[in-house]
């Protein structure tokens, strides 16, 4: 029988990602399903999420029957299996393992809920898994961690706590844009990413031009088109570019001192960010891998689910 | 049979705007169809527009066979009927009335399209239709000219030229975001437009929270509504006035002096920007109404399509 000091479960929107470690604190074993709480059939109650959980780790349970089991995401969130209510800001890895929302499936296994984070304020602010990523990132005890994405947060931190943070919706608004709107109707998609392209959108966010905001710049994905001065099949990256640089350009209004910056993310997308931050001045911006399953062990580790035999 | 001194086509994108005029410079007779360049079908060539034509107008043109045509708006596209290149700016009336391009009808009727306006600089800027209302609209030598809309148009008039213009895609945007992101999830549509949420909206535009830029508080319409300090049936609203605000605000970045201010577009929509503006301290924009009428006549005044014995 495996040695599985912990089974953790990703869980968010669109998919499931689960990881078995073993007695080292490293992933022996990981897979990934398309059943995130939005493809979940929740008709039945919460029969949708012990399926979807059986799927993911029925046999690492049987080899393994005492392993405790952690999830981060939106599993936790109001539309999730059980809502764990948001921890406030600022806050640090022990405050999130302190925080765990159970869950008993009908099987009798415990799934412990990692919490989101809630900044408030006037316009508060939410996450929910990035918290965990963030755990699994730092490695400092200040730093500024980014998490590009469909709604990429900024993430503050000092002392190794989280003290702040901040969602942008450019991935999310990006997609809306070549889907939904004219700037997608002259669009083709190039046989590569046109980093050329991209780099030009990130110069004219930096520009004298971008004071007449993003409302107004995007349109010149449209109209350097008209003149011909934009090829159609640079316009998306071109308009990537400008995106990014108009959050970072935000950003540099919001972090006084943006440094050391470390980034968790896809590769390609963080390749991405690394070129708008160095043309903002960030020349030495890290990449993290591997953070979100540190993350999960992080706060594992931190609630006393993982025997102190083990790696913490 | 009737005196018409000139038959006029606001034909956009989707959709067709006919107007019979008298002798006297006023709209005798209107009607609207929904054959926008868009939606009229030109798979055999320009009979589509040829079709959208004559059931626009052939019974004023039978009554009347002498009585010139003029037309703006995306008509003159390259995907319209006939392309009318761009205008340079600056530009007057003058200037448009001299640069009309001809469709000879089926039927050996003459088009005259008005052609749009180009800004050039490091990132263009076009227009088509605007000038036209714009050129309606002009009632002093200096003003500043809204067209809020899918794309609204500021447009800076010096002399009686149009001398530069900003576009901004906030009505498009709005639908986007609304239609295809999060944040459309939980709005409900509200019994009547909630005009206080609107305000709300703009307020936070102009509150030093807006440092984070569009990409960033357009997030607080869902995390508002998270934390129970904006009802559902407001959040629609709400965002419709950050984005309105952003617009004003990046406006207010490249206008030394917003005043005096004539607003050109639909009655509600004019009403939300009138508001926004008193926001942002200009408390005495005005409206005008019928200046895409007006203008088409002023233009083909201009242009000597209409006979001087007529009120130019």
């Amino acid at each position: 029988m495996p040695d599985t000091p912990l089974i953790a479960l990703d869980w968010g929107t669109t998919s499931l990602r689960a990881y078995r470690f073993d007695g080292g604190g490293q992933v022996a074993e990981s897979r990934q399903l398309a059943s995130g709480i939005m493809r979940v059939t929740t008709e039945d109650g919460a029969a949708g999420f012990e399926r979807a959980f059986e799927q993911a780790c029925d046999d690492w349970r049987r080899a393994s029957p005492a392993s405790p089991i952690i999830a981060c995401g939106m599993i936790g969130s109001a539309q999730g299996w059980r809502e764990a209510a948001y921890l406030d800001v600022p806050a640090n890895l022990d405050d999130l393992g302190r925080a765990l929302t159970e869950v008993e499936t009908r099987s009798g296994a415990v799934l412990h809920i990692i919490p989101g984070l809630i900044h408030r304020g006037p316009l508060p602010d939410v996450m929910r898994g990035e918290e965990t990523q963030v755990a699994g990132a730092i490695e400092r005890a200040d730093a500024w961690i980014g998490l590009p994405g469909t709604h990429s947060k900024w993430v503050r931190v000092q002392d190794r706590r989280i003290v702040a943070f901040h969602t942008f919706m450019t991935g999310e608004v990006f997609a809306a844009l070549c889907a939904h709107t004219l700037l997608g109707r002259t669009m083709q998609r190039p046989a590569a990413p046109d980093l050329p392209a991209f780099d030009r959108g990130v110069a004219v966010a930096r520009s004298p031009e971008a004071r007449a905001g993003l409302l107004s710049t995007i349109f010149s994905t449209r109209t350097l088109g008209l003149v011909g001065a934009l090829a159609a099949e640079a316009q998306a990256d071109y308009l990537s570019g400008l995106l990014v640089g108009h959050e970072l350009a935000a950003l540099a209004h919001l972090a006084e001192r943006l440094e050391p910056i470390v980034l968790v993310g896809s590769d390609e997308l963080c390749l991405r960010y690394q070129r708008a931050l160095a043309a903002f001045g960030h020349a030495r911006a890290a990449i993290a891998s591997g953070a979100t399953e540190r993350g999960l062990w992080r706060v594992a580790c931190s609630a006393g689910l993982v025997p102190r035999s083990h790696t913490c």
